[in-house]
């Protein structure tokens, strides 16, 4: 990813908490790349996994599927956002999938050059063309889309060297008090959801 | 509030779904006046209480509440948010309020020309002066910066004849399926939450 200064002159850096198998999470994948360049700000993926996060809040699943009503509207509006946004939307026939794999593929290689389009090819599988990224095959194909040998990363990624990353990505998110994502931190200020993405920005860039 | 005909010659209306004790109901409430009128939409002030939706939903309190870190969130969202809208802000001392009096008056008056401004100074009163709006004195000195003679419009809208209405609207609530505040429908289509303001216009002018 290109470094640009603000206009302060200092480079600015926004860590993008976001989980594979979060709605919401799929449009501010998508989105904040180009954003982020354009705004002069540097993204670091922080990939991590939700399900000890809510079960750390006292429910089994996301907040958002307690209630029937709510989660009727997140599907509807899912398809309005990317309608918005000019991004594939196919409502998923299984949710929430998860994909500790595709996790474990981005804590071990967040800062590669190609990290952003594995992200976009695994959110698109997931969200645009119902396959399941929890299955490795699916996760390989996202590598071959973002030009990467899949066994090689594959091997790395999970690893018992590399396995640890991803706890520690959780560890660390309890110690941000993050609730939910996507969430976007700048500075030790928190902002949740993907329509915070642009105030996120702002923030990094004042 | 003026009439406008949209690109297409044709009227549009919004409902704004809004309760006055609900956080994100205060910036909605206050922006979507004039966001309506530089769209040319017409807006339809619909107050009902969230308590018997939550109620329904099995929670004893505003979902948002039940996580301590979303709430403290909540907080901090709501400064920015303010922040952002050049909005009053001062967290309450006490929360949630609701004002079953306010809401009443807002059922009887949903019409008037003055309504929009009695309900500017009903948030401004809760969110940005700290005042109780349970308080029917408050609730009048809100009467009274709408120019309204208070004690006659406390009278109506606490009548018999008028008690029912706010019991309809939460029929009506429930019906179109809310679950929280501010929703906005246009033509059947629900929005939640004020970050959907301008979805919610750009679909009543589609």
């Amino acid at each position: 990813m290109e470094r640009r200064t603000n206009a302060g002159g200092f480079v600015s850096t926004l860590d993008f908490w976001f989980e594979f198998g979060s709605t919401y999470s799929y449009p501010a994948a998508m989105r904040i790349g180009d954003a982020a360049r354009a705004a002069g700000v540097t993204v670091r993926w922080q990939p991590f996994l939700l399900g000890p996060v809510f079960q750390s809040q006292g429910y089994a699943q996301s907040p958002i599927l307690e209630v029937p009503a709510k989660a009727a509207y997140m599907w509807r509006d899912l398809a309005r956002l990317c309608g918005k946004y000019g991004l594939g939307w196919q409502q998923p026939s299984h949710f929430p999938r998860t994909s500790v794999l595709g996790a474990r593929i981005a804590c071990s290689y967040a800062d590669a050059p190609w990290l952003e389009n594995f992200v976009h090819a695994v959110y698109r599988a997931n969200f645009a063309e119902d396959r399941d990224v929890g299955d490795e095959a699916v996760i390989a194909a996202c590598l071959r889309t973002a030009g990467q040998q899949a066994a090689a990363v594959i091997a790395h990624a999970t690893s018992e060297a590399e396995r640890p990353r991803l706890r520690a990505q959780g560890v660390r998110a309890a110690e941000l008090g993050l609730f939910g994502a996507p969430s976007f931190v700048v500075n030790g200020e928190l902002f949740w959801g993907q329509d915070r993405l642009e105030d996120a920005l702002a923030w990094a860039r004042r």
